[in-house]
């Protein structure tokens, strides 16, 4: 899978160890930063993961920072994405069935490394259920502000 | 604090708890639906917690579903919103101190009473942290899409 990963200054070695094992894992991944620990600013890497997922260059997106809560709202800011902040696998396999999520966020300073992949591979191998779930998917690429 | 919360139909049980705990406890409350536990959308309910928020007729909101992202996705649609999906205390006081949140997410599925009120009590009273902060959070209400 073509597979988008974003993270700011406190999420970078988080990143780096989940880029590392999506490819192993044969996944084609893009890193669009942040390189290093010098201090950055979250949104900016939330807007610039949310477009490559909304052009297509990405099929999924996966967002870092430091409680995972600032670049999770940046992503959602694009009504293109559905991005879940999630803490363990039931609630990035649930943002799969229900919400169809394409991207999901997490916290560097909260997940251990070993609880991120967990998340990471549930958030890849399930489907969507669709059926009831679709009007609502299609309401949130529609907001009403 | 005047505080508005709304739910679909999988959380309107725990909507009405915490409903009836934050009045006891002194808060001005708006149940902005749903009434009921039968079918709703979580998108619908989602925007018309963030418009509450937006326009200044509550302070924060509360938003609840199932898991609790389909409608923290829907709340972050909003630029003026700052909505973060919590399952511990620890989150809600980061989104409060790092982002400066005005909503929180839970998932009525996935937390118990005690764990939610335990959210909402620590988002209710850690204040936002400013200084490098400010900027980002300015960030989230000015998005690059």
């Amino acid at each position: 899978m073509r597979i988008a990963i974003a993270s700011d200054h406190a999420a970078f070695a988080l990143k780096a160890e989940l880029a590392a094992w999506l490819t192993e894992e044969g996944h084609e991944v893009a890193d669009l930063g942040a390189y290093s620990d010098a201090r950055v600013d979250y949104p900016d890497f939330g807007y610039k993961l949310a477009t490559a997922v909304a052009d297509g260059s990405a099929e999924r997106g996966i967002a870092l920072c430091g409680s995972g809560i600032g670049i999770s709202i940046a992503v959602n800011r694009n009504p293109a994405l559905r991005c879940a902040l999630v803490s363990e696998p039931l609630s990035a396999s649930l943002a799969r069935e229900h919400n169809d999520a394409n991207a999901i966020a997490m916290g560097s300073r909260l997940l251990g490394v070993d609880m991120a992949k967990a998340c990471v591979a549930a958030f890849l191998t399930t489907p969507f259920a669709g059926g009831r779930h679709e009007g609502r998917v299609e309401k949130l690429s529609n907001p009403v502000i």
